[in-house]
């Protein structure tokens, strides 16, 4: 999937973690612990341990503790966080609505790299139809919730295919798309994420079909004599075209109409840097290229990791809990308020300020290269997360805990390599020592404490060494 | 032509449309009638009606409905259009001049995406001589009128070639550039569109010969003691060279001069991804990679289309006549401007603001990606119009109007197929019918009522189904 | 090496000019003298004297005149040239100090072309530790002084080797860095380019190994229970990892450390487009990509030349001298200043601003594309100047003075190819003429005085024609 950007090169990167049947991976998860025999028989212990919380949960709330918590360090002061009150809204009807954040750098001058993308949400109610239009960028579509039919009009050809919930659709820029959600109950959410192409960070729709107004059809915008030449047709006729108000984007579709649109297939595959005549769904399949879907059971842990390049824009799907990030840029960006005046300073390296969220659903994640960041699942909730990933081409997922290889417990399909240990482990011991100022033995001990890899046991069930 | 951008990626990229004689069109556009009679035979008569419109033209004026519109929906807020007045003078001599757009986006915050092109005209009167420099800037030039010797130097070689109306050359940045008129009469007019390399948006003129002034040669900023060593030529010499003033950048040249340096081949290859050793010519050739060039004839009409990704610069070369596009991105703007303070609003999507204008000799216009648009000539005229596009990899043009086939009528060798029928025709009846809220049958056959495709008889000699 | 750039496609690209041994080199030289007779005995002559002064020097000072022209010439108006006062400092302890040059465009809105460019300087004392970190950026370090010790840690593997003066590596965002300088009384100096991947032109340290403060580990920046969990560790141990303060980011490493962190094998191969397996030395070796770095005897002179499509960054490693270039975007800025209010002008085109500088060890150099310059090395020192080209691919070095091969006195790798004549002998007689206003033979005959390329004797030791 080659979008060429107009600011960034980049691979939309998205990276699946699946971690299949709750039962037979608590079977692995505890061979896994067998095979750690060898190091300790204490370690082997709290392994089972954390499997067994792991795939069981304990329902102990600590949601009290993290409120606490957010009142303290969640502060003003954190660009990379999106609630519902950041989106605005595109267009509302009863039917359903489109809701887009605002340009990330009008939130903060450090979301500046990815000022040309653009993150919306299209809700659609049960048995209704979006009206056929294009966009002057390009969009990646994440199916997050419900079934449809989505149909894209491109290169004088149509393609219509059926979506559900983890689909993953390319729509080039001009490329004319209309919708339906054929369930009979639930609601489609769909997330975008856009590139435009003409105006950079700015985007369009433009609607074909339409009337004078709600939508208004592009067609109306020209001179009727010019319609009527283009069109070889008289004004009275284009007039009952285009000359009546519509009912909306999102419209109500009849039983007939949504099932003759459905009949079509399921799925297919995902063009990556071809056209796109299908969709991938990343919980189902091996993607042809790194994606990220990240899900963490009841009081499960992502991290702490960072990328070595890609800035991760992440939306939640399903579930609670909270995120935690460490920042130099907001550090020293209140620090030099504070030092205003005084050219030279010693302390401008070498600090962070801790970015905190709860975690709720429809809540959009901005994290930035090199950011070491956490994300934990509350103790009575999944987490899902799905990220796309921009700037992504050579990223390097870097692990900050955890030491040995899990290939049975997570699939962490991606760019980096299995089973790699964290980054501190590989520093020399005399490196360790200076870094540290603790003999290397004890710090090395610390960060070969914890036998899982990127996904852990989070706070809510800790067990300390 | 792999120029590569600072913020674009992008591909130079020109359509070339040519009617060859119209003798010979007419023949094949009858033919192309009799082909259709099996549609029905009213279309045929239509048909045959429109063959003689577009090849011996209908002399009503229009003009007048023209004006009278013009005064209603020009308005000042169309950033699409440049007049004469838009351009700043770069040099102006007797012997003719250079003029440059303004960054675009000074223009408007909507032009950003080619903020980092820059539109010049260069005028060159009979028997003239352009002064040896080069630009920090890539540059493709246009020849819309005359005839000359463009010499270019450039990896320690000198090409030299006559070029002549419709040729299209490209000049990489720091290749240093000379140019005769030629011809006794006409004058040179050469359209650039230019592509900073250093400063995104600027670029500057770098005279090697010259004297103190008008123009300064580049050696005259160095110091005396710098120069005597460089070039190991004693300081009296020295200012004999550089020291006197100079009478401009373009100035005469006498016959014998021009009859030296104007014995070279007429014409080449164009040489894309590769060096400049000649240029190609629209109105003669195939190009290798997509061009546009569209020439419509008395009362013609291009269009509607839009471009999925390109945005496209275009010159006015010959011609009167009009144009109009529908742009979303104007109306949300004026309607942000009418409601703020209230941040929800259900009427963002789908509304556009007409964008009209005359088309006259020397105009240039922009049409961003996606955007629907018409150009139409004059009753009295033909209409030719050049385009320069930007970002044009993987562009596609996509028909808003017409239906059939019409390989010999009009040649326009691009991207996108031939014969594509028009976006509309695509959908379903159902959701035909739903986006226009019309029965299917209604919509499909006004959608179907144009048998022309790109190219239509325009309204000036309009005759409607 | 292929970092893909935010805003800029580029290529760095650098230049590797190395003289030899000055014996040989003089030898060299005048064997090529001897090949000049069949031109005139007069050069001949003329090229022995050169030789002579070129590798044994001429001693009369200079410097005052180079003061004396400051005053006038250099002006306020100068963005090009960064001496230390501009840069501002990162870190700075008894052991060693970070310095990093602002935005290039705060300085000026010419230098916006590299604004996605940081330039740093790191100088370690003797036997020090500069602690594990890592960036949210690419970066290529050119070693300028002493001899160290690298580890980089990436996709799971440390590399650790020895680096000395003259050694250029590239370090990909994300890369965990740590250096020792392993001498006993030589400070460490390594010069840094830097493109941040994430935020444009913002770039920020992110340590690993630390403490509360100075510098404050990013793990401390994490809830304490979440850092229980992660590491598998009880909250007193913790306290003690990262709970105290620490003594800086370059501290004092012992004999025995240092003597375990250096054995490692020497340089390596610089791994262009694949990873920093280790280190190229511009001194020693032919690299694989063009690469520029320019030594310049006593008085010797480099240019007047241009990069016809590279922005180059360069830093003084060595030597005292002076710079000269010509630039129309000054000229053409204090212009638009003075003719505020009239729109047309016929001057804006062909005038320069002298940009004139002194050159000393630690001053940062910016020379746009398209720009001729000149760099003077001091009568009594010998000057060294990296390069870091910005934008390179396709670059091509125009020479606009000096007319012969000159293949053994200077070895120049680069894209260029050796022995192009200067560009103002390419042009036809009638160019000339018309350009210069002075009859042809004159002109041709001061742009073939000079037989040398790249590389002249300076002012200092002028012997002109």
């Amino acid at each position: 999937m080659m979008i060429r950007a107009k600011l960034l090169p980049f691979l939309f990167c998205l990276v699946v973690v699946a971690f299949g049947t709750k039962e037979s991976d608590l079977k692995r998860c505890k061979h896994q612990c067998k095979v750690l025999q060898q190091i300790e028989e204490y370690q082997r212990e709290k392994c089972y341990e954390i499997c067994e919380k792991l795939y069981h949960g304990e329902k102990q709330e600590k949601e009290e503790e993290i409120n606490s918590y957010e009142g303290k360090e969640e502060g003003k002061n954190n660009p990379y966080v999106f609630n519902e009150e950041h989106f605005i809204t595109g267009i509302k009807t009863e039917h359903g609505r489109i809701r887009v954040l605002p340009k990330f750098s009008e939130r903060s001058k450090l979301l500046k790299g990815i000022e040309n993308y653009r993150f919306a949400i299209l809700e659609a109610n049960p048995k209704t139809f979006v009206v056929p239009n294009h966009w002057d960028a390009d969009a990646v579509l994440f199916v997050a919730q419900g079934r449809g039919t989505l149909s894209l009009v491109r290169k004088g050809k149509r393609n219509s295919f059926n979506i559900g919930r983890g689909d993953v659709i390319k729509v080039c820029a001009g490329t004319t798309a209309y919708l339906i959600n054929r369930d009979d109950n639930e609601k489609l959410l769909i997330a975008k994420l856009l590139r435009p192409v003409s105006t950079p960070g700015q985007f369009e729709h433009f609607f074909g079909p339409g009337g004078r107004e709600n939508p208004e059809s592009f067609y109306s915008a020209f001179s009727s004599e010019i319609l009527e030449a283009a069109l070889n047709t008289r004004k009275d006729r284009l007039q009952r075209l285009f000359g009546q108000p519509r009912e909306g984007v999102i419209i109500r579709a009849s039983e007939e109409q949504i099932r003759v649109m459905s009949q079509h297939e399921e799925g297919g595959i995902w063009p990556f840097g071809g056209e796109s005549k299908g969709s991938v769904n990343i919980y189902k399949q091996r993607p042809l290229q790194s994606n990220q879907y990240g899900q963490f059971y009841q009081g499960g842990m992502l991290g702490p990791i960072y990328s070595s390049r890609a800035t991760k824009i992440a939306v939640v799907v399903e579930g609670e809990g909270y995120f935690e990030m460490a920042c130099p840029h907001l550090a020293s960006e209140s620090e030099s308020g504070r030092r205003q005046g005084s050219k030279e300073t010693e302390t401008r390296i070498g600090r962070y300020q801790k970015v905190r969220s709860k975690l709720r659903r429809g809540m959009v994640l901005v994290i930035p290269a090199g950011h070491p960041f956490v994300a934990v699942a509350s103790t009575n909730q999944n987490l899902q997360i799905v990220g796309f990933n921009v700037n992504a081409r050579n990223n390097e997922i870097v692990p900050l805990a955890g030491d040995f290889m899990h290939k049975n417990l997570t699939r962490w399909v991606d760019c980096h390599t299995q089973g790699r240990n964290n980054v501190m482990s590989q520093l020399e011991r005399e490196a360790l020592e200076l870094g540290f100022g603790l003999p290397a033995r004890e710090v090395e001990q610390i960060f070969r404490s914890q036998p899982e890899e990127f996904f852990f046991q989070g706070p809510g069930g800790r067990a300390t060494a």
